[in-house]
């Protein structure tokens, strides 16, 4: 299968197999990860512009380190402090990015849409790297690769997204490729986090985190936004942690050898103890290490790699 | 002809074939951006230091791919927040620059006469990227570099420069680079915006758009300080707009096919209309390609690069 | 002798012969900085991470410069506006780190201990560049080199250290490596700002600079934060200076041609004249060039290489 798509904009609108082409793709990327010489030569000359609108530093140096072990030089715009302040319109940046000839532009920004929007507007590839409430889709990637990685064929497996659901473009997307990969998802939080729109897609919510998790294979906790909690919009740090904190009771509920993950950064003693964190049914490092695999893989399908990956 | 300068301080010092020869520089260095190896050997080992003092996401990214194009090492210091807090002189800093052997240094500072003074410390080539209200020398000559791409001999070509010419080191250059070339050139925009010592430079000024439109090749909008709008420095934003903004019924007043330029970024609305701004007329983008283009040869120049480009 | 640690964190640690090691290994470093092509093809396809939790344009650029005249590829985490923010433990952005599978990760850390912590939890070499008011390990053995260019034998030589030093990790480490070496350290300051502790480390402590500069073959002034001042808990800027600045007739008291140093950035006026710090006594600019050479080596060291370092 070959790739041919301009751009990784959303999960909703990829195929299963342009989703496993990717996963495919991204198994090699991370051999070389930790090879002695971390670096091809397969774009050089070729440019990644990094255009974050929200500060990010780990998804932000994941896809710098990627674009550098391919190879390619990364440019750097942060632009909070820059012409945002001027008033420059996002098509207008739009124009100035194109007229410097990137290969690919990354993207991060605070309305849903805006990576859509510069896919139409640029030649260079564009990746989303998180469009407001929308989706992360290489986020959701990388934990769809962590995931097979355990568990060969998720046809069936039960995954739980545990948290503040509402405010979480890593549930979105990961909603959209897990039952796309034929998983059972289930989503769980407090009701005032949960979307119920969600249900459209055909996934089960619930309130009640215990009674979900016999037979979980994966239980996934997102974040919890402290700021939302401050702003009094959350219940209490210790009524959340009470509910549905993961803990090593919760984990062992699961009655499987279950995956933690967490997207990261983690509130450790509110969404996940840190005995959970620390326990081997955590794969959180190993998310970190898909993510570069992953933006790799993404990068190089979308520069017309062929399936003759290594250098 | 051959360069020898060691630096690119002020347009007004430059001859016209000093000029001419960056220009000529400049055209091989567009065509290496839009090769699929966007990467020359030619300077591989050299280090570029761009040291800005005012934060700007454009120029500083077009310096920043200008040098890595050429295959040059860039280093950033942000120097707002950063020694300059901690009260350091920018003799000491220039001092601390030369200890560390750059090949070429770039500057933006608030004060007029600092690139100046960077050039008389370092033995690195220093490259002025904007000096307070003074000169901002590459934004000149890309602009040259875009008219000359469209209009062959801009010999009593008219161009009009409107706005805040009073604040503008853009149009201070640009008065410089194109009465060198024997442009005839109308600064227009409001009394209290317009500098009387520019008179002395031999360029009409005018505080009436509408009667200097006829026969105009070239019309460039400066763009809008905002912030000075809020102080209550400059008209109402609607009475601007109303005078002298770029609108299509003015442009065709030109009677001609005429060149609509902004260095960007632009306030769509007040200097410029979104029609104006997207049609054909407008060079806008050109300019950002060309600025590239344009750092590149005067980098290129600095370092002693030969009239054989190609790589 | 061969290098075999895997960190560099401290002079308190390390080996007279190790200090001897860098200090030999950061001559031939210190001639790639002067070549034409200052780029050593020995480290391509290595990462090295600059995690600074406290801003620093030099020690920062320094860094990054050597890391690229290595040839390896270097990112940079501004932890500041970052996860930090978002209240993620130092254990957990190790963890991150570890992840991305680095070579080489340098930490500047408010907290003593940051960079041990760091070194035992990834398998990347870690690079203390400054942990609170603990030490700045980098920063003496740059001295050092300078030092050592200068007068080949440290044993009995008399070296005045002169300023906040209850405040200063430079100071610290300095007293580290200069007494390793047999040099004779005085420690100069206020009575506010001569730690007792560091009797036991056998300096001699003097509130009296005066008293101390007859036969002083290296004058270090240590930076007064000015920050401190106007909080009260210094003497004035006047009275300061006029017991502890150093002058043109104070250098003259050593009756020797003094060596005098500066971390930088200086505050002129203040702890040092400008005449001073612009005499040929003053070795200043030499400090921040063999910083980059001493950097260069370590992380050489730290990588692995071998003697044989010219390319």
């Amino acid at each position: 299968m070959k790739w041919n798509r301009k751009d990784l904009l959303h999960i909703e609108s990829l195929t299963r197999d342009e989703i496993e082409l990717i996963i495919q793709t991204a198994k090699p990327m991370k051999e070389i990860l930790f090879r002695p010489i971390k670096k091809l030569p397969t774009f050089r000359g070729k440019s990644v512009i990094n255009l974050f609108y929200e500060s990010s530093t780990r998804t932000k140096s994941s896809f710098e380190t990627a674009a550098k072990v391919l190879g390619a030089d990364t440019t750097s715009l942060a632009v909070a402090q820059s012409s945002v302040n001027k008033g420059e319109t996002l098509y207008d940046t739009a124009r100035t990015l194109q007229a410097m000839n990137p290969d690919i532009v990354v993207v991060r920004h605070a309305s849903s849409g805006a990576a859509q929007f510069l896919s139409q507007t640029l030649k260079a590839g564009v990746i989303n790297a998180g469009d407001g409430q929308h989706e992360h889709p290489t986020q959701a990637l990388l934990d769809l690769f962590t995931m097979r990685e355990h568990i060969t064929d998720l046809s069936g497996k039960k995954v739980l997204i545990v948290g503040d659901v509402l405010h979480s473009r890593v549930a979105r997307s990961n909603v959209y490729s897990l039952t796309k990969m034929g998983a059972e998802v289930v989503l769980v939080g407090p009701p005032t986090l949960l979307p119920p729109e969600m249900k459209i897609l055909g996934v089960k919510m619930s309130y009640q985190l215990d009674t979900e998790l016999p037979g979980a294979d994966v239980v996934m906790a997102l974040r919890l936004q402290l700021e939302r909690q401050q702003a009094g919009l959350l219940p209490s740090l210790r009524e959340y942690s009470l509910l549905y904190g993961l803990n090593r009771e919760r984990i062992e509920q699961t009655g499987k050898d279950t995956l933690v993950m967490h997207p990261g950064p983690m509130n450790r003693g509110v969404e996940i103890t840190s005995e959970v964190a620390n326990s081997p049914n955590a794969v959180i490092e190993e998310q970190v290490t898909n993510g570069v695999a992953i933006r790799m893989a993404i990068m190089y399908l979308l520069m017309g790699g062929t399936s003759n990956v290594v250098a």
